[in-house]
């Protein structure tokens, strides 16, 4: 089974990058600490449902189109 | 903001349901313990990425495909 740690972060990361936002930026705008954004990009948390939540809609996205694009991110590899 | 816990839970028991799944046997293919998964089923818990694509693989689902069962639960309302 592939890390879905390390897949959510990378998706995260490309997503957040696609809309110009730096880290510090996004993670005030999905209100999650600056520390704890850097370690669910580099893959080291394993976050919780809300969290998922937060970040969707940071990004302007559903939980479900979120983790659509960790489904396609796995592809990728 | 939905509480996504709770919609969770309903989106996992339908899907488990549809399937013919006892809340039991669904536990033991998803290798989580029985009374979590009824604490999950009720969204009494925020569980983790970890525990969602277990949940998601017993489905026969990706994480994507479950969570997007999860926005279209919250969209029954």
């Amino acid at each position: 089974m592939a890390d879905i740690k390390t897949t959510f972060g990378k998706a995260v990361r490309r997503l957040r990058t696609d809309r110009g936002h730096s880290q510090e930026d996004f993670a005030a705008k999905a209100k999650i600490n600056r520390s704890y954004m850097g370690r669910i990009e580099r893959g080291a948390v394993n976050i919780s449902l809300d969290n998922v939540q937060k970040i969707a809609k940071a990004l302007g996205l559903t939980a479900g189109q979120l983790m659509t694009a960790v489904d396609d991110e796995a592809e990728r590899r």
